[in-house]
């Protein structure tokens, strides 16, 4: 394909993307295809010959579409949003045609400093304390990681350099497998899975610990988890505190969190995935109170902030502590201005290799301004409550939780197999999208509010769904 | 930004991005900015109120390109390639517009199958052993990692967990942490140092191996290393060779190394991270010999084969050794199609969540077709080898290694000082960039070939800079 080429199908692929998202109401918010369908649609073999672009466009709508899952159809409501829109798409466009590497700021400084800087904006916006910020001139700053989970993997395993520093420097000769053995990191029972896992990867020991009635972890919970570690021997080195966790968005009680951390020395990590979007306006900032005691902070602007997958962002008040727990320096990688004024960002995250990514914040930000993507989170949270008030309404069902943001959850009152068959009799019905989920020993539904264009009318239209669905799963009990 | 409005910029941004790669020979490959130069061109904040188009757009050229490395400029011959190509970019714009994160088959089954099949295509076309591959109906199969790192990462964690496994059978209370400090993982001392920092995340004791003077890992020292550790009740349980050495494009020797791991049961892992793609081509494919007694393999086609980053490609023997290291299985993400047939790629890696990927890679092997990237690979090993015959032509120069695909590493005979100089001297005249590397106790200079249109012309301009720089560099001395 040469440019003019180029040009041609690039302007067929941008109208195919604008007529998709444009009609995609009029597509089934999950596939009917069982496993293994598209296998059986296309040749075993790569092809020898260039095939020609016609023949491969068509199979887009062949082989493609029929097993995608539209998670930006105003009637997919499972799981959380994932953002999309068409200035990120747009930056993506620019990002891959520079293909630049940015590991480190010699390979490209324009990709290293616009993400410095674009992370100046989003944390100002957030109204983040100055020490994680670069513009502050500390050891502060930010920067994309691909996930959530790179992130709070990052933050564990600065935690443990941090502290395998520490007892090294009085027992240098202790085997880190050794020392390892006695740290210990706290989540709470609502925490991602991925908490867990990077507890399994950085072979650390983390205890899940009980949450109060509105699913939060409360301080006096993890104050006694400390002492009975500390009793036993163990060295408390990390905690992770959830806002917005993915059971139910609740909110762990950072104000409470936040100083015993501080008294004991310990790392704590802020992991705000979804809810971290909403801080941007003033009305949801309170939530992030606490987020002062924090050694990192993490959110997805890639779930809620209209900035295409992937872009996780992450603070630190020091970025020493981080790179201390990756830096390996080879020749091909140094360069004349290591270190001085802007980052190496390949020593703040797992993989060295990095897109351009901040073009694409670049873009959300200046294309929609801070004001039009508050709008669109107080939309999203207002259809959550209106969609509340239908459950409130219908005396069948109960809610479980609070609806503090863009999540609902709720369950017919009953066991949890009539609600399993609820779930899987609405899924079945193909005409909306949802899914489960279990916390405090019941099972319920979540109805996650997630396309840019859903609407009042869809709310509407999935309750309606919902109520049908459980008038006949009641009739036939 | 509506899907009218969307229509139009984004054929405003095709064009920018056909006018950028048409011309990108007219741009200094290696910026002018000093660090810091980004933040005095933009505003502090991010703006309230949307921007216009007009204003964003002119910024890409004020703000951004005096400050990128161009990576795909035919006078940049730095590091190793990254590739680039226009069906990559439109399959990029699909992905982004159908914007799924493909953690479970579930969450977009196409996503999940046409990794599945692309990934079985490609192996195919390595002529990988077919127990790496999916179509094989074994345990084998093939997944999109982000980096090589991350697939180094993955493949030392398995090993890890296999080998925790093995120990805690015959003492199932030993403490993870003190087992762990028995065991030993093995590179060569030219292995990418972010084989290095998989062996700090992972808490794995990592022996850097000395390499023969071609640079390579011979099978005696590994056999040699092992026998001491063992001798010292160390556990040996991975070895990761690479096939393409970052220094100077080395080959550790597989067939050695692979006998010795089959015998001892250590996790080989095979990093070929740049010279994976040229073994597409049958001249090539003798250099991955050995590959057969790899429990895990990688590549890079997102470095040699068109795939813009991010496509870094990993094929396993058993993916349930590789799930073992990371299942954690929450209800929200549990499916009724779980495990069977297709697999749940979240626990193939790090992160959770993942775009579509696989659509750029089955793009570019549709668009291109075997034939036609086998004829990239020679294209660019052809100029290497003119490149070669420079530096042999002119008495004062000598080569460091040999050039076996697209690399050539060089010197000035005499001292590193001088190596240094002129290393300095011809990035400093900024008509090409290129990058040093170390290795033998010896400094040198590597010209890589890496823009998909450098040419022979290219060479000739290159080796006429590096020429008239040395020229003056020795008159000075």
């Amino acid at each position: 394909m040469d440019a003019e080429q180029f040009r041609q199908r690039g302007r067929e692929m941008i109208d195919y993307v604008a007529d998709y998202l444009e009609n995609i109401r009029t597509r089934q918010p999950y596939p009917d295809v069982k496993p293994g369908y598209l296998r059986q649609l296309i040749p075993e073999h790569a092809p020898e010959s260039p095939e020609a672009w016609d023949d491969l466009f068509k199979d887009i709508e062949r082989v493609i579409m029929p097993g995608v899952t539209h998670w930006h159809s105003p009637h997919f409501h499972a799981y959380y949003p994932t953002a999309n829109s068409y200035p990120a798409i747009l930056a993506d466009v620019l990002s891959a045609a520079i293909g630049c590497i940015g590991f480190t700021w010699a390979s490209s400084p324009a990709c290293t400093e616009l993400e410095v800087v674009t992370l100046d904006w989003l944390g100002k916006m957030l109204d983040l304390p100055p020490d994680f910020l670069s513009c502050s001139g500390g050891k502060g700053g930010g920067v994309i990681q691909g996930t959530a989970s790179e992130a709070t993997l990052v933050a564990l395993l600065s935690a443990r350099t941090m502290f395998l520093n520490k007892v090294k420097k009085d027992d240098p000769d202790m085997e880190n497998g050794v020392i390892m053995s006695k740290f210990v990191a706290y989540m709470s029972d609502q925490a991602h899975s991925s908490v867990e896992r990077a507890g399994l990867i950085a072979a650390i020991k983390m205890r899940k610990l009980e949450t109060d009635d509105k699913c939060a972890l409360r301080g006096h919970t993890l104050e006694e988890a400390i002492e009975n570690d500390k009793a036993k021997g163990l060295i408390p080195i990390f905690v992770c505190a959830t806002l917005g966790t993915t059971p139910s968005c609740a909110f762990d009680c950072l104000p409470e969190i936040g100083p015993i951390c501080e008294k004991e020395g310990i790392w704590l990590h802020v992991d705000a995935a979804y809810a971290g979007s909403a801080f941007i306006c003033p009305e949801f900032r309170p939530l992030l109170n606490g987020v002062e005691y924090a050694m990192s902070f993490n959110f997805n602007p890639h779930k809620w902030l209209r900035v295409n997958f992937d872009c996780s962002t992450m603070w630190v008040k020091d970025s020493t502590l981080i790179s201390d727990a990756f830096n390996v320096d080879p020749l091909y990688l140094k360069h004349e201005n290591q270190g001085h004024v802007m980052p190496d960002y390949r020593h703040w995250h797992i993989p060295l290799g990095r897109r351009f990514r901040s073009l694409k914040l670049w873009f959300v930000l200046r294309l929609y301004g801070q004001n039009c993507l508050q709008e669109c989170i107080r939309k999203d949270v207002r259809l959550a409550h209106e969609f509340k008030t239908f459950v409130l309404a219908d005396e069948r069902f109960e809610l479980f939780g609070e609806v503090t943001l863009g999540l609902v959850c709720f369950r017919l009152k009953g066991s949890d197999e009539v609600n399993e068959k609820l779930l899987k009799a609405v899924n079945d019905d193909r005409r909306i999208h949802i899914v489960p989920s279990h916390a405090k020993g019941k099972y319920f539904l979540r109805f996650a509010v997630c396309a840019a264009q859903t609407s009042s009318e869809d709310t509407h239209f999935a309750w309606k769904v919902i109520s049908e669905t459980a008038d006949s799963i009641l009739k036939e009990e």
